[in-house]
């Protein structure tokens, strides 16, 4: 299931998510890794890394091990600005880092994969033990993220490690039809993935919207479905060594039997209407599907399916099977006189018909059928896994059934809602009822990147850092929900992946330069400080805009996320609960408010300049009121003075106006503004 | 010649810029043209760009054409927000704007391309009209830069350009050999030029550091001289065709005889000397040579660039010539024998009778022969090309004698040296004594980027946007010299050119916080914008790093120009001539000045947590000096008091110590400092 979850389930997980009581905060380890490890033991004493640093191998070594290890030192050299040694240390005491790996594992990523690996630093040396390649390659950017310096030096901290994934599927959906993106944002995000430990690339390359796979039994596919934005099969094979090499599985999906207008471009008989078709631009959910009553259907799809078993590695292929709601099958005389020949009592259970088909023919090409919700049907045989979009009930109604299962409720990162709501949802939460052994069969989860509202140019920052949290979810213990802990990590891995080429923080204020055509953003950055874009599926109805325009306005530029708002909220509440001295954060509250009217001034004659901040501008003004409204709230705490009788009344309408969302961007600072509102309206009246 | 200019010279070309006499500051347009056209006319209207805006094409039109206008509607949507309908429009008064072309022009990007263009604006249509495909795409990219806005929208102002090039040859050369660019880095700065109306990518490919190409007939030579860092030969058709999509050439450059290390790798028989041989890592001029005394090197030499020659479609093959000392000659006996059997009595003869067999091999395979300056002998013929980095002087000796010529001396972006510096050397000045005839042989200049210290993280801003400077010079109109009025337009070009991918500002900020390891790069950001890396060659001795180093230092995140020094200087100049009453400017410099002692003192903890940032620890007590310094002088200047007597000595003292460069930056602001201070030191002594 992708754009268009029903709002009741929508509802009930933000419901949840609200609701659900956050473990009290584990011990804040001093380290800063994300996922946190299965197990981390402190030692008193630490590696120096200096310019004689260097690795050496032990046991199993082998290109892809080696090519890891060439790139852990390009990292490290790269922050701490060292020219080390090229090349491999000697296997004995001088070389600082050791590692010893068993065996290179499978040769294609698998979700048996043996990812464990051991990190021993002392401060003599530092040894990394794995019994296979991807291990050890987890173990090096568990190592990456452990640097850490002083004035004395960079140094890995004495530490003991034992690591191993909770769930052994990990993975992230990049929907690459609805907008395409480049082999070099695949390339950047694969290795974001690989940082923090996720390995499945689920690799959406059909839609309504575009076809994105090069097919040499079928070129008008992609010739026709593509606008020519597709992945030759060169690139695909490149794509996927490029992810082996990071211990990271790719698994395509090729979404039928709805969700195919592409096809039907260029094979409109495939189709369960005549035609003609053309690519869709808008988002959403469209009638065309294929006709699963006709043999040369099945035909075509052993062809190109075999085509693509050929060309993708991986064990499992995604089919889809989501959102098709059967009206061109409804509309068809020939679809419902086959039903009614055949007994299919309806659009349910002809899907059902069409996936068991399919079913054979993955099988045939030696392929394990995964799809969502939806394929879920009582004659379903057992080998299929379901992905979950409905949430963890679903999952664990299937996994009951014995259905091997992965969850994605919960990880819809589209839906521009916080990390702490994203970190929240487990596969098997802590008050499920599945016994261990059908607990076995919820493999893990994936985030989702449905691409209506993305480019490369955007891409990155709607991935990241949030699906660090989502990471941590799949890897690390059931225990770890510390969310100020998550967030005070996640700002440090942030900064990291940037090394990696992601572009999340670096493309925004690009983004704010050519949107004031100028250098002089000061003023937009701050406003884009405090809002964020209009959560769930709200953006489209609020501004719509085609898969063919420009995603470079203002709420392009806004990240899901902000954490200056939750800052703010934060020091809000140190700032009340210090009454009745009202000092703490009070200079850092009213510098902030402040600079909000300043900003908010400064935006009226960008505004002028730059008819594309046309939409912002009632947020500009919203912001000076947000800003005036809370400094005087502070101003009367401070003096400990009621205010007028009716300043509570006229300041919370103020602020309710100011909660409307403009451009479908709003402000995520209302809440704590009232806070300080009320709080000064109930001077002397406690 | 490249890494090590000679120090004279250098010298010659400071002090040519330093005195020159800059033209007096033409009227400055109200446009934000970069180049400057040969012709503008501004008419008092302009042409609304809204959600109804199209183009047509009239005339001919290919495959060329429509991409580049395809490129155009995307770039001109991401600057408006605006969602313009797909496809051309009609050819009638409906259309906004019209491109009338007249053919396709040459088939292969040439140095004959007539590149002229027309815009002509109303309020009712554009009109584009162009002899050729890359004349209307050199259009285009003037319409880009035509593109302004109010509140009433986005609009084309009134406009009649006549325009066209001053120079037909007008290059860029990117040595991908000392540090390798990817495809990506390439693609981008291709955008760069044509949006700055460069024709020429030189690619230099080949080096003592690397070899960059992949040859079939010779597969040792990419496979062990270049770490596996090399273009294939599909890619570099890509590459060509992209360039060619943007009426750029592509000319290679093959380094011989010198330059050649890596090629000698895989091939040690071709060299001077037996070898073996290794890749080199430092900078600097190496002895390797290939032996120009034996025939089956010129056997080899016949074989790769034939297959180089087909692969290249320029009629021009670079063959570089410079900087070979000779030093494994003259230690080889059987080259001293050939020379006295053959009667060369010299190096420079050798080599002249070298190029004499290399032209041959060119001549064979069609192609014509540049070189840079040192293959200027008396016997060369005078179809071979002279690449000056000399200077004006040797390029026009060259002319006279009837040599076609490039100049390069004054465009070495790789000095570090600021736009205004590259901007005035002229490849025929106006105090040129050649006649009409023989400047036609100065066919127009390259500005040359060695890679010696840029990564594909780097690179961007150390070409961007200081080369649009030189792009002008030799594009524009002789006439065309304001300097203030240059840096003007740079600084709006610089941001439209973030919109092509180009990451000279985004990845500043990246680098920063890396450095720091978190988000708080405001201290560092304010120390960065007063400094700059030292100038010329003097990095390397004052900070020795190899070609395998991390360039992520201080001096790598730090643009060749500050901006905001030269902005600090021109209000230190406003300041000081508001005598008596020193109030102009004075609450900008007095919060400059305050933000230098805080950003310092903050910087101390910054750098105790961040090893790589101690090479600037004396730059941050320095910045905090030069604050003080000049606070106190605006303090004296501001109440009319005169300082103690010994206060000039000792701030003048204070500041030449603080004008001493670490980690290769130094302080640019240093000038206007002491001008604050003999100001205030001469109150009441004049």
């Amino acid at each position: 299931m992708q754009t268009y979850m029903k709002k009741t389930k929508l509802f009930a997980v933000t419901f949840v998510v609200l609701c659900a009581v956050i473990a009290n905060a584990q011990e804040a380890s001093k380290l800063n890794l994300m996922p946190v490890p299965a197990s981390v033991k402190l030692q008193p004493e630490r590696l120096a890394v200096d310019g004689n640093f260097r690795v050496a191998t032990r046991g199993h070594s082998d290109a892809r091990l080696e090519a890891g290890i060439f790139r852990f030192i390009k990292r490290l050299e790269g922050r701490t600005v060292l020219t080390l040694a090229p090349g491999l240390g000697p296997d004995d005491q001088t070389t600082p880092l050791i590692i010893h790996c068993d065996g290179p594992g499978n040769n294609i990523p698998s979700v048996s994969e043996n990812e464990s690996y051991r990190i021993d630093i002392t401060q003599r040396q530092a040894m990394l033990t794995a019994p296979t390649v991807v291990g050890a390659l987890r173990g090096l950017e568990t190592l990456l993220q452990l640097l850490d310096a002083d004035r004395n030096g960079y140094f890995f901290p004495g530490v003991q490690i034992d690591d191993q994934p909770r769930f052994p599927w990990r993975g992230l959906l990049i929907d690459c039809a609805r907008h395409f993106e480049t082999v070099e944002v695949l390339k950047r995000n694969l290795d974001g993935m690989a940082a923090v430990k996720l390995n499945v690339f689920h690799w959406h390359l059909t839609e309504d919207q575009g076809f994105r796979v090069e097919s040499k039994k079928f070129p008008k596919l992609h010739q026709l479905g593509s606008d020519g934005n597709y992945y030759t099969q060169e690139q695909i094979k490149e794509i996927i060594a490029y992810a082996r090499d990071r211990g990271i599985r790719v698994m395509p999906e090729f979404d039928i039997p709805g969700h195919s207008t592409s096809w039907l471009v260029g094979h409109p008989e495939l189709g369960s209407a005549p035609g003609p078709y053309t690519i869709e631009r808008r988002p959403g959910i469209f009638e065309p599907a294929l006709d699963p009553t006709r043999e040369d259907v099945y035909k075509f799809l052993d062809a190109f399916l075999g085509e693509m078993a050929a060309l993708f590695p991986d064990e499992y292929m995604h089919i889809g099977g989501d959102e098709n709601e059967g009206k061109q099958w409804d509309r068809n005389p020939a679809i419902q006189e086959y039903m009614k020949k055949k007994g299919i009592k309806d659009n349910h259970a002809l899907q059902a018909y069409f996936n068991t088909r399919l079913l054979k023919i993955l099988q045939k090409h030696g392929k394990k059928m995964i799809g969502w919700d939806e394929i879920l049907q009582p004659e379903l045989p057992k080998d299929v896994v379901i992905h979950s979009w409905r949430g963890t009930a679903a999952l664990a109604d299937a996994a009951r059934k014995g259905y091997d299962g992965i969850l994605s409720n919960g990880y819809y990162i589209d839906l521009i809602q916080p990390a702490s709501q994203h970190y929240v949802p487990d596969p098997v939460p802590a008050d499920s009822t599945l016994t261990p052994e059908e607990a076995k069969h919820v493999l893990g989860g994936e985030a989702t990147m449905w691409a209506e509202w993305v480019t490369p140019e955007t891409i990155d920052s709607r991935i990241w850092p949030r699906t660090a949290a989502i990471a941590e979810r799949l890897w690390s213990p059931r225990s770890v929900t510390d969310i100020p802990d998550m967030y005070r990590r996640l700002a440090v891995i942030s900064v990291q992946l940037e090394e990696l080429g992601l572009t999340h923080k670096k493309n925004q204020e690009m983004m704010l330069r050519r949107l004031v055509r100028n250098d002089d953003v000061g003023p937009l950055r701050t406003l884009i400080s405090v809002i964020e874009p209009v959560k769930e599926y709200r953006r489209y109805d609020m501004r719509p805009q085609t898969m063919l325009s420009p995603l470079t306005g203002v709420i392009d530029a806004t990240p899901p996320e902000s954490d200056t708002a939750r800052k703010f909220s934060w020091m809000v509440r140190e700032f009340l609960n210090d009454a009745p001295r009202y000092e703490l954060y009070r200079p850092e509250l009213s510098a902030m408010l402040a600079d909000w009217q300043t900003s908010a001034a400064s935006l009226g004659p960008m505004i002028d300049r730059s008819p594309a901040l046309k939409e912002i501008k009632p947020l500009a003004q919203n912001l000076s009121q947000l800003g005036a409204t809370g400094e005087e709230a502070i101003s009367y705490l401070k003096l400990g003075m009621p205010p007028p009788r009716d300043w509570r009344d006229v300041s919370l309408a103020r602020i309710d106006a100011a909660a409307k969302p403009y451009g479908a961007l709003e402000f995520v600072v209302i809440g704590a503004v009232k806070q300080l509102v009320n709080a000064a309206a109930d001077i002397g009246r406690k």
